[in-house]
């Protein structure tokens, strides 16, 4: 199962919005045969890719697999009907299916005669496979926060300058990960002060309209000038206001409403991108999955940070996360996070249950 | 001679005051036959360690080592004695040493008919060596600005707590940074607010006087009370005033002329550890040699950063590093980086012609 989560891991940046699963068939023996992993929307699913290796050795072997296998027919076929055809004697999966169309799997494996065994290394594979499963559970789309500031923390010097801080090659992982999400969201401020067209672009070249990303502006007083690059028709666009959405008693948009609204709109990978007191206001409501920080190797000493208004007011309170993933890019230094799920760590707040079971989830 | 570099490279907490140095001994064949590094005080050299591992191989063979082999008659005798009785044929060294009292060894090697060559990745063992190279070359200390802060850039919450950002695995690092030096350095604004004793302590035990780096207190007004911790007797203490030391224009310590002065003392590694303004104050100075930040996977949102007034308005003023090294410390990131060489950098100004010949050794 370690390798089979390790596989799971290979494609993240392509498959959404499909689930991250890796496979491993072992045959009558207990050998490797075949291994596999879901690459993209359309591609086989990971469970065909393996069992297509092992070919004849599936007989009487086992699979492993990071996720309960399919029983819907979707666009590649049922994967428990493919399991059954090869004969496979026992399947081994980590987590549950929670999606309602496609749940069901194992019942139907057991009912042709094969052991079935659930939850081995279920967390570690929920750990990898968070962004498609989180949604189920929180009725919200997974949150990613991205930014880019100093090793100082300064999202731009004092003047307001902030090209660029990272370097190209950070820029350029920015584009994949937006081209992976479906929705991108950032703060009026942020339209105002900057501009930005917040579309995929590869090489310069922007993807075609039906490939973009849905633009979500949080604009509570409604205050996004028509004219703003964000409202151009190369991407479809959301700005939501506290009289569309609903409001805090501040009245400021309610972003549990907000998310709640984008998921039942079809919604589940958002990148929020910025800036410093949105930011704060999704910590303060607790949305947010995994923190993505791009850190240049430089210092400016003055200057907006990447976070404020988080509602915190000593060390005691601090978010605490754990760092899944450090590696450098082109200079830069990516630190991937995730908000630290102990229950006495005071992340997940008593008056916010749906979201702390979210944060469970991510154990 | 990247082996060399490499061994070079395996002692840095323990060598100081004396240079990291690595050597390799290749035998007549050209086959390795020792290896060495230089590994405390008192220690013997790099070379001497080398040659004793290849006993009789060293004879016609090949010395490679990073620093020119010395000359002078200190705890262990001179190398280059060692290396004429071995009988090596050849001497290959990265940096001609600049100590007065040890350099002249190439000199002597040939005068005993040894093949010598010098600068071989001179730069990148200049690199791993810098700590003791630089003292020489800029006639000040080597300065090491560390700090702990929050992934967004916070050394303090709005309440100003800071126990603890960081881990105890950090923390206990920072004592091994202290022990290395010989000189720590605060301002008087981190003495009112956090009485911090500044001694090297290992498991809570602090070591001996006499081993305890020098306490600077940089302190323009006079400001440090007569009751602080810093100024207890468990070590040596200077509170340095703009009155004593010399002032800038605004009133302020000269920092160029605290650290000429401490040259003078015979102080030579120099760790900074605070506050923001100090910090900023130093950076404006162009006198930082290398950065290490601890930073906690934690979020603020609010309070001090780590870094303030450095003279710095706009991006393309950006102070920019390279990144040396990350790694994670029980659940921290610590990122080592050194102010970036480029000329066309701006790092270092003409206003500072001697402090940018220093960034100019750390190439």
């Amino acid at each position: 199962m370690w390798r089979a989560v390790e596989l799971s891991s290979r494609a993240q940046h392509t498959t959404p919005p499909n689930p991250d699963v890796g496979c491993v068939i072992l045959d009558a023996h207990g050998e490797v045969a075949g291994e596999g992993w879901h690459e993209r929307p359309g591609a086989p699913h990971a469970e065909i890719v393996a069992l297509r290796e092992a070919g004849h050795r599936a007989s009487g072997g086992t699979a492993v697999v990071t996720l309960e296998p399919c029983s819907h027919e979707g666009r590649t076929g049922p994967c428990t009907t493919a399991l059954i055809d090869a004969g496979v004697r026992r399947v081994v999966y980590a987590v549950t299916d929670p999606n309602p169309q496609a749940t069901g799997g194992a019942d139907v494996l057991r009912a042709h005669g094969i052991e079935v065994d659930g939850g081995l290394l279920a967390s570690e594979a929920a750990a990898v496979n968070a962004r498609w499963l989180t949604p189920f559970h929180t009725g919200r789309p997974f949150v990613v926060w991205k930014y880019a500031a100093t090793l100082d923390g300064r999202s731009a010097a004092a003047d307001g300058t902030s090209r660029w801080i990272t370097g190209a090659g950070a820029r350029a992982e920015v584009h994949r990960l937006r081209a992976a999400v479906d929705t991108i969201v950032v703060g009026s401020a942020t339209v105002i002060a900057d501009d930005p067209q917040l579309t995929v672009r590869h090489g310069g070249t922007p993807v075609p309209y039906a490939e973009q990303p849905l633009r979500v502006v949080v604009d509570s007083a409604a205050r996004t000038p028509a004219t703003a690059r964000v409202c151009d028709d190369a991407a479809p666009t959301w700005i939501a206001t506290a009289a569309e959405v609903g409001s805090t008693p501040d009245g400021r948009v309610d972003l549990h409403k907000l998310l709640a609204t984008l998921y039942e709109r079809g919604q589940r990978y958002l990148l929020l991108e910025g800036g410093p007191a949105l930011a704060g206001a999704f910590w303060q409501a607790r949305v947010v999955d995994r923190v993505v920080a791009y850190i240049a190797p430089a210092l400016l000493g003055a200057g907006p940070t990447a976070l404020a208004h988080a509602g915190i007011d000593t060390i005691d309170d601090a978010i605490r996360l754990d760092v899944r993933e450090v590696t450098t890019v082109d200079g830069d230094v990516r630190i991937t996070a995730t908000p630290h799920p102990a229950p006495d760590s005071g992340v997940a707040g008593p008056q916010q249950p749906a979201v702390a079971a979210a944060a469970d989830e991510e154990a």
